[in-house]
């Protein structure tokens, strides 16, 4: 149950440190945003005194966020949110660190997961930065007596969130969390660039196979399909996409993409990527009109918008047949290739790494001045969710500007005074 | 003070009536929605019973919505929302509609306006429908007693909402309105698609230069910037993107454009292209640092965005170089060219037709469905201004769908109460 | 049958000229290499003491080539290629320089077309500059005796190139003429660039219609076909390629096109574009296919492409639509729209305004170089077609990037040993 | 120096048979023009009787093609044509076949691999087939006897080619070789869409980065370097062109690509990827002006394109930061990442799975095609490099078309007699 920080548990710390440590820094070298904190954190102390608990994938993008708060003055104690996501290497990296304390360990059993949990919270934060929201769980089923001392956390997952807004919405959550997730910078550029890119590499990286002259079948129009979409098309790929919502299937129709209902796009697709947010995005019933061969996967959400329940009921046969790629076969010997058994495509392949490191950046980096708004104005915000300021988000934005050295206008008093005007009426 | 219908007052009226003819069938030929609501409207007579009075741009594209509403059973009474923009063929074409009355002259003087205005008042009519809010404006001024017996009316413009919400903050809007102008159905397209493909095409014809290799500045990168610069890449241009928006010059930046402030975008156009909706966006500063012959045009708002008067004072000479280009000679011999005097450039070159029919189709489709929404459940609706029901917005959506023949998927019901716990917590 | 000069024949000479030299100026001040190569001519005077001959389409970007000879030290004396496209005013401005005169007038009859090129012969040209090869060929055939003292001549266009190839196998033409038309810099730009924006460009303004969502058929995948289905791809047109060649028909596949048969395109398309350099690329056959409202047009070629002959005979009417737009209508009431009566789009439209600027300033760059290498190194070609050296095509690309500022590198002379160690063999 | 067929020399035989069927059926369920062809030398049988000699990289797409030449009733031997490429386990499946011998085995010493060579020589092949042209220069230098009875052969790559041209100068190619590299439908998929695709998901998928937003330089704009510009400009990059050509250098403008020298693209990078077939496009003096964290990649030939000596010889420091990153650190801190040590990034870097499938089924439908040419035709060729017959390029696009159920239109006579009298002269 005492659970004891992971150099403790390496045979060769210093061999790890070195390997975390190369990987940490080939990700901050390319986090223009969190670099730019860090030098303001530096400088100004914001979390001087203060202890930051976390539990977070302990990868390498991560752990340049960790040491961005460690920076500022902050103590920090972290464990993983997933037990298959975290690098012993990075892990031992920031244990290494004088203010980190790290517990995260890969592939540990359920006990040593919130055994770590438990370790994060016995160092009794100021501040949680949660990835699905264990702490603030934690915290509040067994250790209600630190509520009162907790400035706030901030939580980076959707799922995360939406767990919190059940807790709030039974008056059940007892200091102020920031939904990270939700602000437009998070949404917008990891959305539609990162996991449109990613979706595509990934793909093309475990099949061999290439863009240009394919059908890509594109499952809903949302930010996520959108960024597939224009990828896709950029790589000379013809785009077709299916909705169920009639205004986004216009503007799909707009873009110069073919709208078809699923059972039609099954008939021409060669690669089909679900980006929903739903189930039973490809079934059974659109998989019967399907080539030989084509190729099935998920850039949106759970492992549930390809029915593979369905898909194993009507195969007659089912095989791995590359990395990644498990192949079922039909009655009458059509192959159906599903990737990365339904779930994430741009993760969860075995060539996946996660999501680009400039959309990390973005991401983190509104941790990073959620976190200060906590330190800095927590007594601001009441129990609950909260959204991300959105001038926290637009100084991320400007930080991101300023570190690739990119200037823009302001207006000048009489454009404000112009637009103000007409906001409100004359 | 007493006006006749147009058809009175033209020596021609036959020949007319058969010029205006060809110009409606032919919008209306390319206006798919309109065709659909018209079909619906002869079958349910939706109109039946009710005079509906309008004051609109009195051209082809209005004239199929005008004898859309007729078809549902309406009595017409019409006349212009700015004397310049009138066809008298098409106004004649409508008058000869034997329930429709048209008031509508080119080039009249402010009384004639005005009388004109006051004409279709006359009709007493159920439902008004205003470009720019003139018929609101002197029913509540001039006609208050005919306020007790209108159901309501709604508005195409920005400007004219504007106005409208300007009475309404006042308690001075007797009846309700409806805000035809915000629907996202006609926002996206119009802005992106429409004041996109249609300013390039206008500085192009009016120019004779192409597109292909050129700098392209574009100022503001909103909804109109976006479509501009989209279509100028897609036609080879290298996009520019000026903003005083850090997130949306951070997204800019992230589509591939390059960013700059004014002052050094000046330094690299060939062609400026205004967008922002605010005023001075290119200013006698910025010019001092452009080269010889590059292009001025506004695709934004209105005349302001250049600053003209500075630009006339920086000039030491000026003149019409081509139909809808004036010329300002810099003192040192340096030739700055303005598009159609700094107005809008996909409607005030010599050359522009106004809006592409397709957009005027889904805009005016909105108007249909907004009337019919007054004339059968306008008792829903408190005085004031309102947003289209986003029901009537996604119809017109659904009904573009079905007018292409574009067929797309439903929600199962397993789907939707996947979607509806994911919405409302666990 | 002696002709004077158009100034001789003007009321209004002096206005006339004001009007032309305004246009010219427009178009010089777009034209970068022809700017460029004027300061060199006259610096050098390459031309001091030649008269050159001139039958050229009589308008702005033409007079700019003009005074760029001119400016080198020319005689000129020019006339029109066609009684149609020759502007006054341009002429009169052309023939108040005192080292041009002009003898094109607009819209003179085959006769006063004839006098006026035997006007320009009668200059007793040294260099001969045409357009269809009318000079040529009226040299060869009653003047005989100038053709010792003529030291060459180019040609600009497809047709004219190919009426003297035919002299030249039989043996039939006796001096060195230049097929300026079959440039690489002259045949990319041209086509892809300037054929597919101009063609666009010309069918939204004559029609008033937009390509976002539109299914653009496109006949011909070769220069002009690729031009025009990558700039309506850029307006957001779905576009669909017919093809005769397999190999083009899959390069238009790896495209990301639709690649059909014209028969199933017919039933798909909105707008149709023919830019093949062939007949009956649409036919009545395919015409019965269509919907109703489709827009024809033509981009490649003569008007043969679209069997208008055969739509006719299965029209049961036809009138004029808009200006520009010539409607069929067919026994079951579909209308079928052909724009500029099947000529090319983007230059016979009452919008039109012929090819590009710098499309032209290119192809007159390469005209310009042509006639000074007549002028300086005539002797080396013997009687006969001739390509352009190739060094001269890649000149005018060098000249065209210092007047766009563009900086590239050089070959070191490793990097040249290493190539030629590649090309030559070991 | 006896060599013995692979399967002689594995552990578990029946294990490795298994698994590389697995991949070579992967490969071959997404080669549709193999297919085709497969199905047609089934029948026809044209290699009965004949022997095929290869040397060839031995994976999974080279086997698809080796089991269609058997499927036509050759037998062949074949072994690697790289020690390092060969799949034990594809060669095993291979060797499976009892009309097919395979020697290739991975990592073996040069007497191994040449003792294989000479081990398929042993076979006294009709017919050879060459990747580099080692079967081609053994028989020629050590078995000058077999040659009278050998019909002639193909070789695959750029090198072999420039080789055999050399040998053919001297006289000293003996029998017929087809050059399959020099092909149409090779040269432009393969670079275009082949090397543009892979070497971006190479790239992706080995940093963790992204594209959106970065500045990518590509050096040189052939056919690879427009494939990487334009799919780098696909996933919503900046694109820079380094040329050292002037037509190249304004093509590259005139697709709206900013045009620098490399010393100035230096300074703007964030990623460069050289595609020139020519050494030091990146130096030393170009590193200099680098941002810190660039990234420096090859996707155009040998690794001599990247100034690696020179680079080494600037840095103060080099290290492994991830797997096929090598960092040169200098001497004010800034980090220069080099991928795959300057060897084609689409090849070389440890995720890199070798040329996507569909351009090998291409690239080897040509080379099925050109050795039943052989079989078939033998005799009409002599001694020396041939270009592979277009009609044999067209029949292979043909044979994709009707792979990929697209049809398209044929000249109908008059058509034909139409182009015809243009292209003859009438």
């Amino acid at each position: 149950m005492t659970v004891s920080p992971i150099s403790d548990r390496l045979a060769d710390v210093e061999s790890a440190v070195a390997d975390g440590r190369t990987k940490i820094d080939w990700a901050y070298e390319h986090m223009p945003i969190l670099q730019s904190l860090r030098a303001d954190f530096e400088a100004e102390q914001p979390f001087a005194g203060l202890t930051i608990g976390m539990a977070l994938h302990v990868e390498a993008k991560t752990a340049a966020l960790v040491e961005t708060l460690a920076a500022g003055g902050a103590e920090v104690a972290i464990t993983g949110c997933n037990p298959l996501s975290t690098h012993d290497d990075v892990s031992a990296a920031l244990d290494a660190h004088e203010a980190i304390t790290s517990y995260a360990e890969h592939g540990v059993d359920e006990t040593g997961y919130y055994d770590a949990i438990e370790a994060v919270i016995a160092h009794e934060p100021d501040i949680t930065v949660d990835d699905g929201g264990d702490l603030v769980f934690r915290i509040h089923e067994e250790h209600p007596e630190l509520i009162d001392s907790i400035i706030g956390g901030s939580e980076e997952t959707t799922t995360g969130v939406h767990r919190l807004r059940s807790m709030d919405a039974d008056d059940a959550l007892d200091y102020p969390v920031f939904a990270v997730n939700d602000t437009p910078m998070k949404r917008l550029f990891d959305n539609v660039h990162g996991t449109g890119e990613a979706s595509l590499s990934s793909i093309a990286m475990t099949t061999n196979l290439s863009w240009a002259g394919k059908t890509v079948v594109v499952g809903g129009f949302g930010q996520c399909g959108r960024g597939v979409a224009r990828k896709a098309a950029g790589q000379n790929a013809s785009v077709v996409v299916t909705e169920v919502d009639p205004r986004r299937a216009l503007e799909a129709h707009m873009e110069g993409y073919e709208v078809l209902p699923m059972a039609e796009a099954a008939k021409k697709g060669d690669v089909f990527i679900t980006t929903t947010g739903n189930r039973d995005v490809i079934t059974p019933e659109h998989v019967q009109h399907m080539q030989d061969g084509v190729i099935l996967a998920n850039a949106g959400h759970f492992d549930v918008e390809i029915d593979l329940d369905g898909l194993a009921d009507l195969a007659v046969e089912q095989r791995a047949v590359r990395d990644g790629v498990r192949e079922y076969k039909l009655e009458d010997g059509r192959r159906i290739n599903v990737l990365a058994e339904g779930r994430l495509v741009n993760l969860a392949t075995p060539v996946s790494l996660g999501h680009p490191v400039e959309v990390m950046d973005q991401s983190f980096g509104i941790q990073a001045v959620a976190v200060r708004e906590l330190a800095t104005n927590g007594d601001a915000y009441d129990a609950g969710v909260h959204e991300v300021p959105d001038a926290l988000d637009r100084e991320v934005a400007t930080i991101k500007l300023e570190a690739e050295d990119i200037q823009i206008d302001e207006l000048t008093d009489e454009q404000a005074a112009y637009l103000d005007s007409w906001s409100q009426g004359t």
